[in-house]
């Protein structure tokens, strides 16, 4: 049998759907029903007439998702581990938001660390978790506590869906408009800066950093999109790569998608970082994952509304036929992007 | 500030619960009323009036809970993925069964691996989760892949109390029984075995490797021991050692313990173990943990009732005042036994 490796992160995750889907031996005396089954942003059950629960979990792991040697003149360990807390609680609730007006109400922690991990790095980690679970209104209620050479921070969060229905992966129709509830590529310029321990050209690189380090989860934005005035018909969180999220949607609602990348707003930070790292910031926003915006469909006849309500959203293009697959444009030439997007494995 | 190590585990478990305390800062219009908070073998919190929601995670990480050196000329490295997968989620059910009577509903898992693992060891890694979750009809809901030099298998089990009140760890009174629900330190001895790469002397040895990384949570013994006739009043699993379980109910229910080692029934397994690896099956009863059976109080008047129904069941002590410490007796003489607990930082 070959390692995982050769078969790579998408194969394995459609392997384990495919386990998931053993499932119907479960009796059907079970005392609910399955919403939205694994393979979207978070998973949804309703478990009475009107509980719809919602459960997601996110895990980051030391060497993998993060390196405490970021820690640099701008950045101390403890605010580093701060940000990581942030960060883990984001990532989830991130997921919930992917699904429409989501009321995250518990978030459990497991946090594996070494004994040489300072007390107080501790403290800031947990902190971090909490400013944000406070910010939205979400009890912590617990964890695990493991020892493991490398850090873990692994956070599952239980909720309820508050409107009758969810978005998932599957509702994109041809015609309708792709849009995104803001911009992308930055987290990836702040890992960049991260990772090649870059010094700060100027201040506003500094929140390149934090958009990589401390995302805001869009709760608010998919709250308004579960309205009829405003409906997303499908929507995944760019926790991904805009390519690989706009794959899976193409896989998920059988559709093709044409990106205009003239109409996609580039922001003076971006365009700034780029100029002077010799990069191009379409391949960026592209192959740039971890902005944890919305990506999502709506008919064209919302897009005015929309835009209203959430100033920072753009459109990005059009809902095609499967056939079509996944073009970028520039003007009328289509451009060549190869797939560099992270793979796990 | 110290390093972890230095504070050692129950301080950390203990701030962490500090945090979560800081609960009340959460608006009261929450839909939900929490039953058990953190602290507790599983976290439960009333949903709606027919509802109480039981969530519990663990996570077992290669170095530190599991080594896959632990193969052998009896143990392939596939079977060993396949026992890790069943353990994993054996240690969700056990935490679920020491709440009372609960329904597991669903499973979610994180798996961390590096590419060099064989697809086949994933495969049989999913097949011990999901055979031990088909057996207890629990859905297998997803969860996350992620990449990680050393492999991580965490898993959260979301499920409904189907009692009207769960069993806790603070009801313990003083003139109770305390029993447990099985024999205790034969899953150590297994750990003893893998670690030692010890030769298996008799097939009888081989099943203590097995209680070691097959373990049976005990939902059905949780669902007797919440009736009327069998009732529980303080229960807890045997994930930690005998010792620690009973500091751990010793502390919240603000009691002690007399515990009259003679009628502890030590198997003949864990005798010849013993005998032939110069051990003492008291100190391995004592220290040993892991085997995941239930440890609990109740009145006096039910031991004879809960024996019968649970043959393997057996009487560990009495419930002593708090002032009494735990005190562990051979006949009329106290024996001293140093905590040698697992402590993880």
């Amino acid at each position: 049998m070959p390692k995982l490796s050769r078969i790579g992160e998408f194969s394995l995750i459609q392997k384990i759907q495919n386990w998931c889907k053993k499932r119907e031996k479960i009796k059907n005396s079970k005392p609910y029903k399955i919403i939205v089954p694994t393979g979207d942003d978070a998973f949804v059950a309703k478990l009475t007439s009107n509980t719809q629960l919602v459960v997601t979990t996110d895990t980051m792991v030391e060497g993998t998702h993060f390196d405490l040697n970021w820690k640099s003149s701008y950045l101390s360990l403890k605010e580093l581990w701060y940000c990581l807390g942030y960060k883990a609680m984001a990532m989830n609730l991130s997921d919930c938001a992917a699904m429409g007006h989501v009321e995250p109400l518990f978030a459990f922690a497991t946090l594996g660390v070494n004994g040489d991990i300072s007390v107080d790095c501790v403290d800031k980690l947990y902190l971090g978790m909490l400013q944000l679970a406070q910010k939205q209104q979400i009890l912590f209620a617990g964890g695990d506590t493991i020892r493991s050479e490398k850090s873990i921070i692994s956070i599952t969060v239980v909720g309820k869906l508050k409107s009758s229905f969810p978005i998932t992966r599957c509702g994109a129709k041809v015609g309708e408009t792709i849009m995104a509830t803001g911009p992308l590529g930055l987290a990836y310029c702040g890992l960049k800066i991260l990772n090649n321990k870059e010094k700060l050209k100027n201040s506003s690189w500094k929140s390149l950093v934090y958009k990589q380090l401390k995302p805001e989860p869009k709760l608010k934005e998919s709250e308004i999109l579960i309205n009829k005035d405003f409906l997303a018909t499908a929507m995944i969180d760019t926790s991904d790569d805009l390519l690989t999220s706009l794959e899976i949607l193409k896989e998920k609602s059988s559709v093709g998608f044409e990106i205009q990348l003239e109409k996609v707003p580039i922001p003076e930070v971006l365009k700034n970082y780029c100029l002077k790292s010799h990069l191009s910031p379409y391949q960026i926003l592209i192959h740039g994952g971890e902005d944890y915006q919305l990506l999502f469909t709506c008919s064209p006849n919302k897009v005015k509304n929309i835009q209203k309500k959430i100033a920072s959203s753009f459109v990005l293009g059009k809902v095609k036929e499967k056939s079509f697959g996944i073009q970028f444009k520039m003007g009328e030439k289509t451009v060549q992007f190869k797939n560099l997007g992270f793979q796990h494995f």
